[in-house]
């Protein structure tokens, strides 16, 4: 099974695809290039806070599991990743973010405006290059998928009030904000193979994106700064529920449970009240489960897998489960 | 030529087409629906803000004029007032506009973050149609005018310092802002004409629409907010440089000009201050100039009219000249 092997970088994912990835780098670069010298300054800015290219790693891996490879898939994945960037541009701009990957977002040097601005025009580049491509399959995906990861969007606006957000609520916000583009990602690298090839991959995206996404929240509340570019118990602060919380809420004594109800009332919670909230979510398992559910949402993205033929690519996608399980950043 | 004949109302050039306008109205229903009810309160609202529909009307009047009616063309005019709305939500956020056709907008209703993800939800939402239709010449017209429009956006931005805004900015400004999307519309109708018609209509949409904007900045000097839907003199309040000021800032005297930069240096200009600006404005000359080059654009729209074949349809477009410049709202 999936756990208590060792850990797994993205970089071991990536060694078969280091050139076809610096080619996606290029493509991204051509793609968001613009004469207007306040938008070619966003872009700089932009480029050095670039991520570590896990959705394009991801298309690139499942069209190498299911088809001979094609320069296509190279602007194929920029636009994926161009996507996400576009959607962190307004999300950081949403939540008024000062921080991404340990770099000053979009909204926090320039301003809202241009961040809202800038996200239309990453999104927009994006469909021209999908245009440009003229094959309506990926298009198709990938139009579908900006459209449920917004409703995701809308969704965690409403994820503030501990009490009414279940964990259904939970998967469904998740599943829409997250999994939506990583599945379409894999879905649109073997839209070459057989249908039951991309169905598969598409699953397998879902279940690794939910997973990533859950980790992400447990990050939240365990990791350092240092590592994750962002504060730690940011979620918390801004009042965001997430599934350890969710978890653990109805295993709280009446005192811890006062404790959360306190800082979600509290528009700027300290540090103390965040140290209490995360120590009580600790102690009535609210991490153990979330991690425990990541782990069963990769164990049915391995079953996935079982409909690709044996290819390194397969187990190097399988090993990609073990990244998202492992990793501390 | 085209002034001092009687004013033309929307309606009048709407005339022909009231039943398949009737039809665009119910598909951009069909396309927003949502069943996440933060959406679908929101899609009530924009439902009740409907606008004048006159992108989809240039739309539809391009296709009579250049190819037989086909269904497909109501879908294509809903898809570009979809456009068309998902830009307001965003520009209103971004301008932290309160009214917008005299009703509240979106970001003054709910919040700034419903609205940018609520333009996010309304673009993706036009871009599934499109990928629906399985047509990739429209999806291409239109994305790329999407792009333009963000860097019209991003040029807006710069647009408050009058002294280094010229108007051969206010001209890339507008095309990119207000232009493209009209444009746009006119050759999205006009496809299934003849290259020289679809680039007929191309510049007829393109010196139409940014006839249409100059009088709309001629408007929010002149016009009552009883008519336009929002407070007169609202690009000064913002510190917004438009061609009336351009032109007559180096006509003024110095008292004016200095006028000019206090209104600009003060971040709460009161109604005397902007009356001031308005008169010295008006005084030289800045009207009329604006008015004469809305004219002149209009007559070069005109002309680009001339290779399509005479039928009602090329006479309502005429008309349309007449109803951008003789508006009151």
């Amino acid at each position: 099974m999936i756990s208590g092997t060792a850990p797994v970088s993205l970089a071991a994912l990536q060694v078969g695809i280091q050139t076809r990835l610096e080619g996606v780098r290029g493509e991204i670069r051509r793609l968001i290039e613009a004469d207007f010298p306040l938008i070619a300054l966003v872009n700089s800015h932009l480029t050095r806070m670039q991520g570590k290219m896990f959705r394009p790693t991801l298309l690139l891996l499942a069209e190498a599991a299911t088809s001979p490879p094609e320069p296509r898939a190279v602007s194929l994945a920029a636009v994926v990743e161009l996507i996400h960037l576009a959607t962190l541009v307004h999300d950081d701009s949403v939540d008024h973010s000062v921080l991404r990957r340990g770099m000053p977002t979009i909204n926090a040097v320039f301003s809202h405006q241009v961040a809202v601005i800038m996200g239309d025009y990453l999104y927009s580049r994006a469909v021209i290059e999908l245009v440009r491509l003229a094959d309506l399959a990926p298009l198709r995906v990938l139009s579908r998928v900006t459209n449920e990861m917004t409703v995701g969007e809308m969704r965690q606006l409403l994820a503030h009030d501990p009490l009414a957000f279940s964990e259904a609520d939970y998967d469904l916000l998740i599943r829409a904000k997250t999994a939506s583009l990583i599945s379409g990602a894999c879905e649109v690298g073997a839209l070459r193979g057989t249908v039951t090839e991309r169905d598969g991959m598409r699953r397998f995206g879902e279940c690794l994106g939910m997973a990533f996404q859950i980790v992400d929240d447990v990050l939240d509340f365990t990791g350092a700064e240092a590592d994750t570019g962002k504060p730690a118990g940011l979620d918390l602060r801004e009042h965001k529920v997430t599934l350890p919380l969710i978890h653990a809420l109805p295993r709280m004594t009446p005192a811890q449970r006062a404790g959360v109800g306190a800082l979600m009332a509290n528009p700027e919670p300290d540090e103390a009240e965040i140290g209490r909230v995360v120590a009580a979510v600790t102690e009535c398992g609210g991490l153990e489960y979330a991690q425990e559910r990541a782990q069963s949402l990769c164990a049915r993205a391995e079953e996935a897998l079982e409909v690709l033929p044996a290819t390194p690519a397969r187990e190097t996608l399988r090993a990609s489960l073990l990244y998202v399980l492992e990793r501390r950043s």
